[in-house]
């Protein structure tokens, strides 16, 4: 966390390309020039002309663009265009594999997904608060159609009688809305350039908290895109009945199609948010009011509930489950956070300003459809949702139960696919900081990270079936990661201003400090009330996957320290090169550290199995490297191995032969023992391995040949100083 | 066939490890000693001393044995002890495999296997007569635990009258094996360096004819092993009602026990074959002699055997049907021709003798044994085998039915045990002339052909399964395979008399001309009477198997045909290497004809994805070559591309870069095409990639590294004259 990320304009939200080739950090610069110093006095001897080229490798002198010949079988396309002086641009076609299988599946990808987009396409669009808000809320204002109804499931085990306490909950869950609202206001004005739960809690309580924010995050993302189209088939199903048995097979297929959308790299164009989600709230806005009206008109005299026999007793702990259940209204709500760099300048005050706007619809649509679910006293039942059941109630004809359900069902296939744009951000992050696999940092070629889509169509599908596509089920998991990655990042806020002292910091922590005790709270209250109704899978995962990434981190930190580029030790000087008169101790200098060419000490060496045009070109590619040449026979008899002996002297010994007998007929062992001998015996010497390998057309003609090549290379692969060279032959088919 | 197997000594049926390194015909020799020539010509420049290498290659000058390092964690054992001159013998621990789990895995497998065998240890066993008749008869004689019965299953189809018929039946076919064994015998005398009915087909009918008696022989064992193993654990079975349900378990483990008792590599001994295969002669002897005393003492009058209702009409196709079933009593009558070498000298007169005693053994068992059931009126059922009835009824008490019982067993399996010989001995005669994968020419560290041995249980093991281990439905698959290798073989030999014109080579030739058609005729009864029951299984997998040995005999020849050596074209002649003034035009010379190292022009390419000390190496050693050099970036955008440049100009510009920018950021593709562009420019340059590969030691860290290594090599195999080399870069963990 703390050594990569260097500046702030690093740790922004913006996702570039260039991601995976980080720029050298300044120590490294310096120890780079230290090196090139030493290259050039190390080189001053040769001679002039040395460097030149045999062919021009901007493919100009060549007249023609170069046609493509065996591997690329495509007609004369251009492949590269010569952009600035010493750069080539890669047209499309290069792109395409090699092999007809390849350019096959490429072509059907391209069909799917469209074809690639250049790395100048990325949108870096800036939205007008109008535009953000659809954007930005759909996560967030898609909740209140599972909220209260996953609130009052709770409820209802106590009877239909405990119904009543939704009032005050809804007016606690109000109350704990506008606080973390504020709260979230506070780290909008703060990170100014965006930042997630991740950030700040890194940035501010540690690696660890933001990994475990972030953790907490990703779980949250799984169980968006999961409950929400699990709720969207449900909000489908209530209204059409007879789909109820396809509950499962629909929600996968949807979670395939916003796979398949994403891949194609539908961008946040606003447009496409816009109508749902106006459309949702134009929809339950109308429905409030006309059930507020009608409940007006009666007095506001509720309508007494069906008789609801009790599972199980009141108790505050009942309680305290419906109201973290119905918490989970408020998973979104950091969404503006993220994003604040995508809105027109000044960008902070516009974000706040859109970040109200939604808490305000947020508070009037929870608290106004409790109520109104109050009144109308309805009750859940696993038939309809209770916000069908209040739309059939309010609109018993008219298209307007239709429309509801569709703006319903639409919303939340849009808060689902605001997960397929966040996870994969998160996981790039994550990945940039060094807690995630790189694979994380790659743009496919639709500009979309292939590798996070798929990682979350793949767990959400599998919680989806798991929990069998039911809501109820999902719920108890959602609200422990959401208001785990609230409580750290709010905490983080705290820690934040204290750092800073700046004005008014005592009354900024102590606005965060609310909304992260509160989120506290509701965190220990989710986990406590829900730990057996599948909270615990939460509470095992989170940990599991704050020390993943640790483990992560810590081998890509191996990894950077030993590929870092160090200043050479300032022993051997520039100079010219140190040749060692006598060969070093076994051990004593590792081979692997020499970074002059002239130190490099080359021995060839060409394992041979029999003599013949493959082994010839092997012994010819060796010699003519012009380094000290070794051919060695693995014989499986002494017999085989006098005869080779004897080829050998026909040919003309012109290069030193060494036969191994190996009496077990094992190839591979000693080969590799004999050479790891050499190298023991010479560790500065690099051994240079020369394998030629048959290159087969047909993979059915594969079985037919050992592979030697293969098994050698695994085999030395983990000898130091040993280089495996292939060298392709291929047969006249 | 022809081109490969050069004289009658590489015919023999002698099984070497040295196979798998066939030594050169004598116009590769010739070849091979004019490229030598040329070399010689061409190197003489070379200034003295540059052939000395830095390091002793037989490891002497080190004083002491190497020890083995991180590689051979082994503590210092010497593995490699100095044979010859310039030789070196490798010892057992240098048979280890490098990685931990590998050592782990080697020492479970000889554990379980026993220690490896060193090449000298191949027997080459000359056997005495009487060692030699149970060794190569257990097939043989075994078959009349099933034979007889599996005649008299057909004919009690048409009723309890029809078994009758049996007396005429072992008639003809005691004429047949008598007929059959003649002709064999002079299979014998015409090949004494032993041939099996694939040598002799292929010799003189034609490849196409060999690998049919091949393909014919291969389903024969699979099916020995199949009925053998089935049939033993019916005759356990027919003791040991109890254990009827647990038939295909116990099937699968004995083959399983097979296979690892011969993994072990339990050499034909003949010790283990002397005691079951006398006793079993024994027990049915004695079982014959008190049986037909008992019938003499009755006056030979037949019991009555109990009613039986005929199923179908007994019609000329069920006499043939029942004759066929009764032949497979003669399988394994050719395993003396295969084994003429294993006898004592005068070789084909002791293999002749035998195999007249093994015919006539038969001919008394079979017969006998017809007869006296016959006499006792028993008739075949599913509970208990023939040959259990008869030795229950002869000895009604006391140990002499348990003990005809458990020697049928054992000879059963001894039987199958003989197809685990004969099944991995015909493929390596398959492999060496080219019919059948190289692979199976490898003798694993047991001298035991390990491949062949598991072909032939998972094939068996899966007929058994298939068939529900239940020997009558095996049967009717087995005549067709085992006498379509009778009849070609046979048909061979005819044409192999006619060839030679020898003295009496009518007379022989009609003996033979006798046999072939008599199998033939058994032949095509079985293949068509049985044909639903089964045989067609065999009927089509014969010929697929004929078409798959050509097609690999095919892609053989294409290999040996490019791998060949030539003699170089005379254009250049030795002579001082010819150096190309101008680059020749595109395809004009395809680089992988080059055989002087002299003419090999080389690029360098390094791509460079960042510096770091991996590209920093890979650079030293591309460098060090002293070659032509150009490295090359691949950047997703412009502006790291520019950032590059920047970077490598600090560094000190010290090669050519060029950057390549691709817009859709792979990386593989564009590389590929470029490289492949730039061979198109100048097709006589060798283009070395040298590509440097972090080495990762747990494989929980392979998933955090990209394969790009992998997948450049996989892109570049295809490109000729590009070689590959991987530089391993070791983290410091």
């Amino acid at each position: 966390m703390t050594e990569r990320n260097g500046g702030e304009g690093e740790r922004a939200t913006v996702v570039t390309p260039s991601a995976e080739f980080p720029p050298l950090d300044p120590d490294e610069l310096r120890a780079l020039r230290r090196i090139g110093d030493r290259w050039q006095v190390a080189r001053r001897d040769r001679p002039p002309g040395a460097d030149t080229l045999p062919v021009d490798p901007t493919l100009r002198r060549h007249g023609d663009q170069p046609t493509p010949t065996r591997f690329g079988r495509l007609a004369p396309i251009a492949m590269f265009r010569v952009g600035e002086p010493d750069e080539l641009v890669a047209t499309e076609p290069a792109n395409l594999p090699g092999t007809r299988l390849g350019r096959a599946v490429t072509r059907l990808r391209r069909a799917l997904f469209g074809p690639p987009l250049s790395s100048a396409a990325v949108l870096y669009e800036r939205m007008r608060k109008l535009v953000a808000l659809p954007v930005l809320s759909s996560d967030l204002l898609s909740s209140v159609a599972y909220g209260p109804e996953a609130m009052l499931a709770v409820l209802v085990l106590a009877g239909g009688d405990a119904l009543g306490l939704s009032l005050p909950l809804a007016a606690g869950l109000a109350l704990l809305m506008v606080a973390v609202g504020v709260s979230y206001r506070q780290t909008v004005v703060a990170y100014p350039h965006g930042a997630g739960s991740y950030v700040v809690a890194g940035d501010n309580l540690g690696a660890r908290a933001g990994l475990a924010a972030a953790a907490g995050l990703m779980v949250d993302y799984v169980l968006t895109v999961a409950v929400s189209v699990a709720a969207g088939v449900h909000a489908v199903t209530s209204a059409l009945p007879e789909l109820a048995g396809w509950t499962v097979p629909l929600g996968v297929l949807t979670i395939a199609l916003l796979l398949a959308g994403n891949l194609r790299g539908v961008r946040t164009a606003g447009n496409l948010f816009v109508l749902p989600t106006y459309a949702f709230l134009v929809a339950l806005l109308v429905l409030l009011a006309v059930g507020w009206f009608r409940a007006a008109g009666r007095g506001f005299a509720p309508v007494d509930p069906p008789p609801v026999p009790a599972a199980e007793g009141l108790g505050l702990l009942l309680v305290l489950r419906a109201f973290s259940s119905g918490a989970v209204s408020m998973t979104g709500i950091e969404a503006v956070s993220n994003a604040v760099p995508a809105f027109r300048p000044p960008e902070w005050r516009n974000a706040r300003t859109t970040l109200g706007w939604m808490v305000g619809m947020l508070v009037l649509l929870f608290v106004g459809l409790t109520g109104l679910i109050h009144l109308a006293g309805l009750v859940p039942t696993p038939k309809a949702t209770l916000l069908s059941q209040l739309a059939r109630v309010t609109f018993p004809t008219g298209p307007w139960y239709g429309l509801i359900q569709a703006a319903t069902a639409l919303i939340l296939l849009l808060a689902a696919n605001t997960a397929f744009n966040g996870f994969p951000r998160l996981l790039f992050f994550m990945a940039r900081a060094g807690h995630a696999p790189r694979r994380f940092l790659h743009m496919g070629d639709r500009l979309a990270f292939s590798d996070g889509l798929f990682a979350l169509a793949v767990a959400a599908a599998a919680v989806l079936v798991a929990f069998r596509g039911h809501t109820e089920s999902l719920i108890p998991l959602y609200a422990v990661g959401v208001f785990l990655a609230f409580t750290l990042s709010q905490a983080g806020m705290v820690v934040h201003w204290r750092r800073r002292h700046g004005p008014g910091w005592g009354r900024k922590a102590a606005v965060n400090a609310v909304g992260a005790a509160l989120s506290g709270l509701v965190l220990l209250t989710a986990g406590v009330t829900k730990f057996t109704a599948g909270a615990w899978v939460v509470v095992v995962a989170v940990p599991l996957l704050v020390l993943l990434g640790g483990a992560i981190h810590r081998h890509y930190r191996v990894l950077h320290r030993s590929l870092a580029l160090h200043p050479p030790p300032p022993g051997p000087g520039p100079g010219p090169p140190v040749v060692p008169a006598r060969p070093p101790a076994a051990g004593a200098a590792a081979p692997e550290d020499e970074e002059l060419p002239e130190q490099v000490r080359h021995l060839v060496v060409v394992p041979v199995a029999r003599l013949n045009r493959a082994s010839l070109r092997a012994l010819a590619y060796a010699a003519s490297l012009g380094q000290p040449t070794l051919a060695v026979h693995i014989a499986p008899e002494e017999p085989e191995a006098d005869r080779f002996r004897e080829q050998w002297r026909a040919w003309g010994d012109h290069l030193r032969l060494e036969t191994i007998v190996s009496p077990y007929r094992a190839v591979i062992g000693p080969l590799a023992h004999y050479l790891e001998a050499l190298h023991a015996s010479r560790t500065d010497l690099v051994l240079t391995v020369i394998v030629p390998e048959v290159v087969v057309r047909s993979r059915w003609h594969r079985p037919l040949h050992s592979r030697t090549e293969q098994r050698l290379r695994a085999a030395l692969r983990r000898l130091p100083g040993v280089v495996v060279t292939s060298l392709p032959v291929h047969l006249d088919e």
